[in-house]
Protein backbone atom coordinates (compact mmCIF):
# COMPACT_ATOMS: atom_id res chain seq x y z
CA UNK A 1 0.00 0.00 0.00
CA UNK A 2 1.15 2.84 -0.85
CA UNK A 3 1.35 6.54 1.05
CA UNK A 4 -1.15 7.89 -1.45
CA UNK A 5 -4.00 5.10 -0.69
CA UNK A 6 -4.12 5.57 2.93
CA UNK A 7 -7.18 6.32 4.50
CA UNK A 8 -7.67 7.51 7.76
CA UNK A 9 -8.96 3.90 8.22
CA UNK A 10 -6.05 2.49 7.51
CA UNK A 11 -3.93 5.00 9.24
CA UNK A 12 -5.87 4.50 12.39
CA UNK A 13 -5.35 1.11 12.77
CA UNK A 14 -1.52 1.10 11.62
CA UNK A 15 -1.35 3.18 14.54
CA UNK A 16 -2.93 1.33 17.23
CA UNK A 17 -0.83 -1.73 16.04
CA UNK A 18 2.12 0.01 16.02
CA UNK A 19 1.57 1.45 19.81
CA UNK A 20 1.16 -2.44 21.06
CA UNK A 21 4.30 -3.15 19.59
CA UNK A 22 6.40 -0.21 20.69
CA UNK A 23 4.99 -0.75 24.00
CA UNK A 24 5.54 -4.42 24.24
CA UNK A 25 9.11 -4.15 23.15
CA UNK A 26 9.29 -1.79 26.79
CA UNK A 27 7.20 -3.97 29.17
CA UNK A 28 9.34 -6.59 27.82
CA UNK A 29 12.63 -4.65 28.32
CA UNK A 30 13.11 -4.84 24.59
CA UNK A 31 14.82 -1.55 24.93
CA UNK A 32 16.61 -1.76 21.95
CA UNK A 33 13.78 -2.74 19.99
CA UNK A 34 11.45 0.18 21.66
CA UNK A 35 13.80 3.25 21.31
CA UNK A 36 13.89 1.81 17.06
CA UNK A 37 10.17 2.84 17.18
CA UNK A 38 11.68 6.48 18.23
CA UNK A 39 13.29 8.92 14.71
CA UNK A 40 17.11 8.72 15.20
CA UNK A 41 16.46 12.02 16.71
CA UNK A 42 13.34 11.21 18.75
CA UNK A 43 12.15 13.22 21.50
CA UNK A 44 10.76 11.21 24.83
CA UNK A 45 9.42 13.59 27.70
CA UNK A 46 8.21 10.89 29.73
CA UNK A 47 8.56 12.44 33.66
CA UNK A 48 7.48 15.92 34.23
CA UNK A 49 10.33 18.13 35.26
CA UNK A 50 13.10 16.71 33.51
CA UNK A 51 14.85 17.89 30.35
CA UNK A 52 13.50 15.31 27.26
CA UNK A 53 15.87 12.68 26.14
CA UNK A 54 16.63 13.22 22.59
CA UNK A 55 17.93 10.41 20.00
CA UNK A 56 17.73 7.04 20.58
CA UNK A 57 20.85 6.60 22.40
CA UNK A 58 19.63 8.99 24.79
CA UNK A 59 15.87 7.47 25.24
CA UNK A 60 17.64 4.03 25.71
CA UNK A 61 19.91 5.52 28.89
CA UNK A 62 16.68 7.05 30.05
CA UNK A 63 15.15 4.00 30.31
CA UNK A 64 17.92 1.66 31.77
CA UNK A 65 18.06 4.86 34.21
CA UNK A 66 14.37 4.69 35.06
CA UNK A 67 14.31 0.42 35.26
CA UNK A 68 17.32 0.72 38.05
CA UNK A 69 15.03 1.45 40.46
CA UNK A 70 13.43 -2.63 39.72
CA UNK A 71 17.08 -4.07 39.96
CA UNK A 72 15.83 -5.80 43.77
CA UNK A 73 12.38 -5.08 43.16
CA UNK A 74 11.22 -7.60 40.38
CA UNK A 75 8.00 -6.52 38.13
CA UNK A 76 6.20 -6.68 35.36
CA UNK A 77 4.91 -3.60 34.10
CA UNK A 78 2.82 -2.87 31.45
CA UNK A 79 1.61 0.52 29.82
CA UNK A 80 -2.06 0.52 28.36
CA UNK A 81 -3.19 3.36 26.21
CA UNK A 82 -6.77 4.39 25.77
CA UNK A 83 -9.10 6.69 23.58
CA UNK A 84 -6.83 7.54 21.01
CA UNK A 85 -7.28 10.08 18.56
CA UNK A 86 -5.00 10.40 15.14
CA UNK A 87 -4.91 13.64 13.25
CA UNK A 88 -2.84 14.01 10.30
CA UNK A 89 -0.95 16.82 9.92
CA UNK A 90 -0.25 19.08 6.37
CA UNK A 91 3.29 18.87 6.79
CA UNK A 92 3.36 14.95 6.57
CA UNK A 93 3.22 14.19 10.67
CA UNK A 94 0.63 12.41 12.40
CA UNK A 95 -0.76 13.89 15.79
CA UNK A 96 -1.79 11.68 18.59
CA UNK A 97 -3.24 11.98 21.90
CA UNK A 98 -4.19 9.34 24.07
CA UNK A 99 -4.72 8.22 27.77
CA UNK A 100 -2.24 5.79 29.21
CA UNK A 101 -1.87 3.64 32.72
CA UNK A 102 0.75 1.71 34.14
CA UNK A 103 -0.15 -1.59 35.91
CA UNK A 104 2.57 -3.05 37.69
CA UNK A 105 2.67 -6.87 39.24
CA UNK A 106 4.92 -7.78 41.90
CA UNK A 107 5.24 -11.45 42.57
CA UNK A 108 2.18 -13.06 44.16
CA UNK A 109 1.07 -9.44 44.11
CA UNK A 110 -2.04 -7.61 43.27
CA UNK A 111 -1.76 -5.16 40.20
CA UNK A 112 -0.91 -1.41 41.10
CA UNK A 113 -2.38 1.05 38.10
CA UNK A 114 -0.70 4.35 38.61
CA UNK A 115 0.06 6.90 37.33
CA UNK A 116 -2.65 8.08 34.85
CA UNK A 117 -1.11 9.99 32.09
CA UNK A 118 -1.94 11.84 28.60
CA UNK A 119 0.48 11.49 25.73
CA UNK A 120 1.01 13.89 23.01
CA UNK A 121 2.88 12.17 20.03
CA UNK A 122 4.44 13.19 16.92
CA UNK A 123 4.90 10.58 14.52
CA UNK A 124 6.29 10.37 10.87
CA UNK A 125 6.36 7.73 8.31
CA UNK A 126 9.89 7.09 7.42
CA UNK A 127 10.72 4.51 4.66
CA UNK A 128 7.20 3.79 4.92
CA UNK A 129 7.28 2.55 8.72
CA UNK A 130 5.21 5.01 11.28
CA UNK A 131 8.05 6.48 14.00
CA UNK A 132 7.39 8.35 16.97
CA UNK A 133 9.17 11.43 16.72
CA UNK A 134 8.17 12.92 20.55
CA UNK A 135 6.54 12.16 22.79
CA UNK A 136 5.46 14.60 25.67
CA UNK A 137 3.97 12.32 28.86
CA UNK A 138 1.54 14.87 31.33
CA UNK A 139 0.45 12.75 34.58
CA UNK A 140 -2.29 13.96 36.12
CA UNK A 141 -1.55 13.53 39.74
CA UNK A 142 0.78 16.96 38.60
CA UNK A 143 -1.83 18.81 37.06
CA UNK B 1 -16.16 9.52 1.67
CA UNK B 2 -20.14 8.64 1.26
CA UNK B 3 -21.89 6.77 3.19
CA UNK B 4 -22.44 4.31 0.87
CA UNK B 5 -18.89 3.24 0.35
CA UNK B 6 -18.58 3.07 4.25
CA UNK B 7 -17.33 -0.08 5.40
CA UNK B 8 -17.53 -1.80 8.42
CA UNK B 9 -13.84 -1.36 8.72
CA UNK B 10 -14.24 2.49 8.26
CA UNK B 11 -17.02 2.67 10.68
CA UNK B 12 -15.51 1.15 13.78
CA UNK B 13 -12.54 3.09 13.35
CA UNK B 14 -14.45 6.03 12.90
CA UNK B 15 -16.38 5.55 16.35
CA UNK B 16 -13.14 4.51 18.08
CA UNK B 17 -11.65 8.31 17.73
CA UNK B 18 -15.51 9.66 17.69
CA UNK B 19 -15.31 8.72 21.15
CA UNK B 20 -11.91 9.43 22.08
CA UNK B 21 -12.64 13.26 20.92
CA UNK B 22 -15.81 12.88 22.83
CA UNK B 23 -14.23 11.52 26.02
CA UNK B 24 -11.15 14.28 25.70
CA UNK B 25 -13.93 17.03 25.74
CA UNK B 26 -15.54 15.78 28.63
CA UNK B 27 -12.70 15.18 30.58
CA UNK B 28 -11.16 18.35 29.88
CA UNK B 29 -14.24 20.11 30.58
CA UNK B 30 -15.22 21.46 27.72
CA UNK B 31 -19.08 21.14 28.28
CA UNK B 32 -20.35 22.51 25.04
CA UNK B 33 -18.11 20.54 22.80
CA UNK B 34 -19.05 17.72 24.41
CA UNK B 35 -22.86 18.16 23.96
CA UNK B 36 -21.85 18.67 20.58
CA UNK B 37 -21.15 15.22 20.27
CA UNK B 38 -25.25 14.55 20.86
CA UNK B 39 -28.06 15.39 18.30
CA UNK B 40 -29.93 18.28 19.71
CA UNK B 41 -32.66 16.04 20.82
CA UNK B 42 -29.98 13.59 22.56
CA UNK B 43 -30.72 11.61 25.66
CA UNK B 44 -28.28 11.04 28.53
CA UNK B 45 -28.64 8.80 31.09
CA UNK B 46 -25.87 8.37 32.79
CA UNK B 47 -26.61 8.22 36.62
CA UNK B 48 -29.01 4.72 37.50
CA UNK B 49 -32.50 6.15 38.56
CA UNK B 50 -32.21 9.54 37.73
CA UNK B 51 -34.35 10.76 34.69
CA UNK B 52 -31.87 10.83 31.46
CA UNK B 53 -30.90 13.90 30.46
CA UNK B 54 -32.80 15.11 27.15
CA UNK B 55 -31.28 17.65 24.83
CA UNK B 56 -27.59 19.43 24.57
CA UNK B 57 -28.56 22.07 27.17
CA UNK B 58 -29.93 19.60 29.79
CA UNK B 59 -27.27 17.07 29.36
CA UNK B 60 -24.59 20.21 29.78
CA UNK B 61 -26.13 21.26 32.85
CA UNK B 62 -26.42 17.46 33.98
CA UNK B 63 -22.30 17.53 33.25
CA UNK B 64 -22.38 20.50 35.30
CA UNK B 65 -24.50 19.71 38.30
CA UNK B 66 -22.20 16.42 38.48
CA UNK B 67 -19.02 18.31 38.39
CA UNK B 68 -20.04 20.71 41.42
CA UNK B 69 -19.01 18.10 43.69
CA UNK B 70 -15.46 18.37 42.11
CA UNK B 71 -15.09 22.34 42.90
CA UNK B 72 -13.47 22.37 46.22
CA UNK B 73 -11.65 18.84 45.29
CA UNK B 74 -9.52 19.38 42.23
CA UNK B 75 -9.03 16.18 40.32
CA UNK B 76 -8.32 14.59 36.77
CA UNK B 77 -10.98 12.34 35.62
CA UNK B 78 -10.40 10.16 32.86
CA UNK B 79 -13.42 8.15 31.00
CA UNK B 80 -11.87 4.90 29.56
CA UNK B 81 -13.91 2.76 27.17
CA UNK B 82 -12.90 -0.84 25.87
CA UNK B 83 -14.52 -3.51 24.16
CA UNK B 84 -16.46 -1.58 21.89
CA UNK B 85 -18.94 -3.21 19.46
CA UNK B 86 -20.38 -1.70 16.56
CA UNK B 87 -23.51 -2.63 14.87
CA UNK B 88 -25.32 -0.84 12.04
CA UNK B 89 -29.41 -1.22 11.93
CA UNK B 90 -31.63 -1.24 9.04
CA UNK B 91 -33.02 2.37 10.59
CA UNK B 92 -29.71 3.73 9.65
CA UNK B 93 -28.85 4.06 13.03
CA UNK B 94 -25.80 2.15 14.89
CA UNK B 95 -25.96 0.55 18.18
CA UNK B 96 -22.76 0.45 20.18
CA UNK B 97 -22.08 -1.57 23.46
CA UNK B 98 -18.43 -0.88 25.28
CA UNK B 99 -17.13 -1.11 28.91
CA UNK B 100 -16.30 2.35 31.06
CA UNK B 101 -14.34 2.83 33.76
CA UNK B 102 -13.63 6.09 35.70
CA UNK B 103 -10.26 7.09 36.38
CA UNK B 104 -9.76 9.87 39.25
CA UNK B 105 -6.36 11.16 40.39
CA UNK B 106 -6.17 13.97 42.78
CA UNK B 107 -2.73 15.99 43.16
CA UNK B 108 -0.02 14.00 44.22
CA UNK B 109 -1.99 11.23 44.40
CA UNK B 110 -2.58 7.61 42.98
CA UNK B 111 -5.62 7.14 40.78
CA UNK B 112 -8.57 5.65 42.02
CA UNK B 113 -10.62 3.58 39.38
CA UNK B 114 -14.04 3.62 39.76
CA UNK B 115 -17.04 2.80 38.71
CA UNK B 116 -17.18 -0.12 35.91
CA UNK B 117 -19.85 0.54 33.79
CA UNK B 118 -21.44 -0.86 30.77
CA UNK B 119 -22.82 1.76 28.02
CA UNK B 120 -25.51 1.57 25.18
CA UNK B 121 -25.45 3.91 22.56
CA UNK B 122 -27.66 4.45 19.44
CA UNK B 123 -25.37 6.74 17.23
CA UNK B 124 -26.56 8.55 13.88
CA UNK B 125 -24.57 10.36 11.22
CA UNK B 126 -25.96 13.40 10.64
CA UNK B 127 -24.29 15.88 8.15
CA UNK B 128 -21.93 13.32 7.18
CA UNK B 129 -20.61 13.35 10.94
CA UNK B 130 -21.55 10.81 14.29
CA UNK B 131 -23.48 12.02 16.65
CA UNK B 132 -24.90 9.97 20.14
CA UNK B 133 -28.54 10.20 20.53
CA UNK B 134 -29.06 8.08 23.23
CA UNK B 135 -26.93 6.94 25.72
CA UNK B 136 -27.62 4.45 28.73
CA UNK B 137 -24.84 3.11 31.64
CA UNK B 138 -25.59 0.69 33.67
CA UNK B 139 -22.97 0.73 36.87
CA UNK B 140 -21.95 -2.88 37.91
CA UNK B 141 -22.15 -2.05 41.80
CA UNK B 142 -26.02 -1.72 41.20
CA UNK B 143 -26.69 -4.78 39.23
CA UNK C 1 -15.71 -9.77 1.24
CA UNK C 2 -13.91 -12.62 0.61
CA UNK C 3 -10.12 -12.97 2.09
CA UNK C 4 -8.40 -12.00 -0.77
CA UNK C 5 -9.59 -8.44 -0.36
CA UNK C 6 -9.19 -8.55 3.41
CA UNK C 7 -6.77 -5.89 3.65
CA UNK C 8 -4.44 -5.87 7.28
CA UNK C 9 -6.65 -2.97 8.46
CA UNK C 10 -10.26 -5.04 8.30
CA UNK C 11 -8.33 -8.21 9.58
CA UNK C 12 -6.97 -5.83 12.55
CA UNK C 13 -10.71 -4.67 12.85
CA UNK C 14 -12.55 -7.12 12.64
CA UNK C 15 -10.53 -8.97 15.51
CA UNK C 16 -11.52 -5.88 17.91
CA UNK C 17 -14.88 -6.73 17.51
CA UNK C 18 -14.63 -10.23 17.53
CA UNK C 19 -12.99 -9.67 20.78
CA UNK C 20 -15.39 -7.37 22.17
CA UNK C 21 -18.27 -10.29 21.14
CA UNK C 22 -16.59 -13.16 22.58
CA UNK C 23 -16.01 -11.20 25.88
CA UNK C 24 -19.28 -9.74 26.35
CA UNK C 25 -20.62 -13.43 25.85
CA UNK C 26 -18.04 -14.28 28.79
CA UNK C 27 -18.85 -11.59 30.73
CA UNK C 28 -22.56 -12.48 30.66
CA UNK C 29 -22.43 -15.91 31.51
CA UNK C 30 -23.53 -16.92 27.79
CA UNK C 31 -21.00 -19.66 28.59
CA UNK C 32 -22.37 -21.41 25.57
CA UNK C 33 -22.40 -18.59 23.13
CA UNK C 34 -18.55 -17.85 24.44
CA UNK C 35 -17.45 -21.06 23.58
CA UNK C 36 -18.67 -20.87 20.08
CA UNK C 37 -16.32 -18.41 19.67
CA UNK C 38 -13.55 -21.44 19.88
CA UNK C 39 -13.37 -23.89 16.98
CA UNK C 40 -14.83 -27.30 17.92
CA UNK C 41 -10.96 -28.52 19.03
CA UNK C 42 -10.58 -25.21 20.59
CA UNK C 43 -7.87 -24.95 23.51
CA UNK C 44 -7.98 -22.92 26.34
CA UNK C 45 -5.09 -22.01 28.74
CA UNK C 46 -6.67 -19.59 31.12
CA UNK C 47 -5.05 -20.52 34.59
CA UNK C 48 -1.17 -21.77 35.11
CA UNK C 49 -0.25 -25.10 36.10
CA UNK C 50 -3.90 -26.48 34.87
CA UNK C 51 -3.58 -28.83 31.50
CA UNK C 52 -5.61 -26.61 29.43
CA UNK C 53 -9.09 -27.02 28.47
CA UNK C 54 -9.78 -28.58 24.74
CA UNK C 55 -13.10 -28.59 22.71
CA UNK C 56 -15.65 -26.55 23.42
CA UNK C 57 -17.74 -28.59 26.08
CA UNK C 58 -14.38 -28.78 28.33
CA UNK C 59 -13.82 -24.91 27.78
CA UNK C 60 -17.66 -24.70 28.68
CA UNK C 61 -17.23 -27.26 31.36
CA UNK C 62 -13.67 -25.02 32.79
CA UNK C 63 -15.68 -21.68 32.38
CA UNK C 64 -18.25 -23.51 34.76
CA UNK C 65 -16.34 -24.81 37.13
CA UNK C 66 -14.59 -21.59 37.67
CA UNK C 67 -17.60 -19.58 37.77
CA UNK C 68 -18.81 -21.88 40.86
CA UNK C 69 -16.90 -19.64 43.62
CA UNK C 70 -19.10 -16.78 42.77
CA UNK C 71 -22.26 -18.86 43.34
CA UNK C 72 -22.56 -17.09 46.85
CA UNK C 73 -20.82 -14.45 45.82
CA UNK C 74 -22.22 -12.32 43.03
CA UNK C 75 -20.11 -10.32 40.87
CA UNK C 76 -19.88 -8.40 37.93
CA UNK C 77 -16.96 -9.29 36.13
CA UNK C 78 -15.44 -7.51 32.83
CA UNK C 79 -12.40 -8.46 30.98
CA UNK C 80 -10.28 -6.08 29.47
CA UNK C 81 -8.00 -6.59 26.85
CA UNK C 82 -5.22 -3.59 25.27
CA UNK C 83 -1.87 -3.16 23.46
CA UNK C 84 -3.73 -5.45 20.71
CA UNK C 85 -0.66 -7.09 18.30
CA UNK C 86 -2.50 -9.09 15.07
CA UNK C 87 -0.07 -10.90 12.48
CA UNK C 88 -1.51 -13.07 9.75
CA UNK C 89 0.57 -15.97 9.58
CA UNK C 90 1.29 -17.71 6.63
CA UNK C 91 -0.52 -20.79 6.97
CA UNK C 92 -3.53 -18.78 7.04
CA UNK C 93 -3.97 -18.78 10.67
CA UNK C 94 -3.54 -15.36 12.57
CA UNK C 95 -1.49 -14.77 16.16
CA UNK C 96 -2.40 -12.09 18.11
CA UNK C 97 -0.68 -11.15 21.36
CA UNK C 98 -2.89 -8.59 24.01
CA UNK C 99 -3.20 -7.31 27.58
CA UNK C 100 -5.99 -8.18 29.94
CA UNK C 101 -7.71 -7.37 32.69
CA UNK C 102 -9.92 -8.27 34.86
CA UNK C 103 -12.46 -6.07 36.28
CA UNK C 104 -14.54 -7.04 39.49
CA UNK C 105 -17.69 -5.25 41.06
CA UNK C 106 -19.73 -6.66 43.87
CA UNK C 107 -22.70 -4.95 45.07
CA UNK C 108 -22.27 -1.57 46.02
CA UNK C 109 -18.94 -2.15 46.25
CA UNK C 110 -15.48 -0.34 44.12
CA UNK C 111 -13.70 -2.18 41.11
CA UNK C 112 -11.34 -4.74 42.02
CA UNK C 113 -8.73 -5.18 39.10
CA UNK C 114 -7.03 -8.14 38.64
CA UNK C 115 -5.06 -9.85 37.48
CA UNK C 116 -3.16 -8.62 34.73
CA UNK C 117 -2.07 -11.27 32.06
CA UNK C 118 -0.94 -11.29 28.14
CA UNK C 119 -2.60 -13.21 25.93
CA UNK C 120 -1.34 -15.08 23.11
CA UNK C 121 -4.47 -16.67 20.63
CA UNK C 122 -4.33 -18.02 17.27
CA UNK C 123 -7.33 -17.31 15.63
CA UNK C 124 -8.33 -19.20 12.34
CA UNK C 125 -10.88 -18.53 9.71
CA UNK C 126 -14.04 -20.78 9.08
CA UNK C 127 -16.93 -20.27 6.56
CA UNK C 128 -15.99 -16.61 7.09
CA UNK C 129 -15.80 -16.09 10.99
CA UNK C 130 -13.01 -15.66 12.78
CA UNK C 131 -12.48 -17.98 15.75
CA UNK C 132 -10.04 -18.61 18.64
CA UNK C 133 -8.18 -22.02 18.15
CA UNK C 134 -6.04 -21.64 21.52
CA UNK C 135 -5.62 -19.12 24.14
CA UNK C 136 -2.73 -19.07 26.51
CA UNK C 137 -2.90 -16.99 29.10
CA UNK C 138 0.22 -15.69 31.11
CA UNK C 139 -0.61 -14.11 34.65
CA UNK C 140 2.13 -11.48 35.23
CA UNK C 141 2.21 -11.99 39.62
CA UNK C 142 3.15 -15.95 38.66
CA UNK C 143 6.27 -14.66 36.68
Amino acid sequence: MTISTLTFTDLYTEVQQFYAKQIHHLDGNEVDEFTATFTEDGEFSHTPDEIPARGRANIAAAVHHFNKRFVNDPVVRRHWFNMLTVEPQHDGTIRTIFYALVVTTRPGGQPVIAPSCVAHDVLIRQDGRLLTRSRRVEHDELR
